[in-house]
């Protein structure tokens, strides 16, 4: 854990242009699959001769899939340090691309800007746009999120 | 399979206001701890300890857990028959109460309406509401639907 990711981080500490660059992933057939059997078993992610028929022309891994990659990839950036990550909104959510088993994920977070609660000096609110992209740089999913975050205390 | 199940559906079969409700799953504190270590690992969803202290008071699941349970609820309803369920957009998506493990959830999906493709006669987009609730009947995410569906052929 670097120093940054050891201590808790507050509203205050976030500023519009931030970046968070993650890791990578692949999304190897079998996670895809398991993550289709589980969640989301439709034949485009599970039946290689029904996805081959379909739109995508082969199989493809569940979009919900590469929404919990990119949860994966951002927390382990620990871009809140201690400080939970606690989504309350997301806006704007688009799947550009398919993503198919084999295609390794990268994403990247940018500081939209920050709000404090109108109604509770104790906390606010992290806007952030996450983008998604895969092995050829081309993005696969765009989203804003929104996080609770607290206030500096005694700030 | 019910026969709506077994043949595919299109865009002009869906009326704003027609509803799809779902079946009930449990998130055990396996499954709960199963996701939240493949794609979720915050102490929130696997310290007990850490999770008392948080503003949860005890531990959560992952909220993406809870969408793609949502995804799964959904598809086994088979709404669109054999045709695909394929996302492109999520909208005003609402973490509204927490789930926690031992929660059983069910979802409802409301139709919104339609709008056929400006550029693509062969398709369209169906928006659908999408609530899910715990046991209590308290929603607990809500988000909006964007689903890419092929206009009926020769239609």
């Amino acid at each position: 854990m670097t120093e940054a990711a050891a201590i808790p981080r507050y509203l205050e500490d976030f500023v519009p242009g931030d970046r968070i660059r993650t890791g990578s992933t692949e999304i190897t057939e079998a996670m895809s699959r398991g993550f289709a059997e589980a969640y989301d078993p439709q034949p485009i992610h599970l039946d290689a001769e029904a996805a081959r028929a379909s739109m995508f022309g082969g199989l493809v891994a569940s979009g919900w899939q590469t929404l919990a990659i990119t949860m994966r990839l951002i927390a382990d950036t620990k871009p809140l340090g201690t400080t939970p990550m606690i989504g309350i909104e997301i806006q704007n959510l688009r799947f550009l691309h398919p993503v198919r088993p084999g295609d390794t994920l990268t994403a990247e977070a940018e500081v939209l800007g920050t709000r404090r609660s109108g109604s509770r000096p104790d906390r606010g609110f992290l806007d952030l746009t996450v983008t998604t992209r895969n092995q050829d740089g081309m993005p696969v999913v765009i989203q804003r999120w929104t996080l609770l975050v607290p206030t500096r205390p005694g700030a």
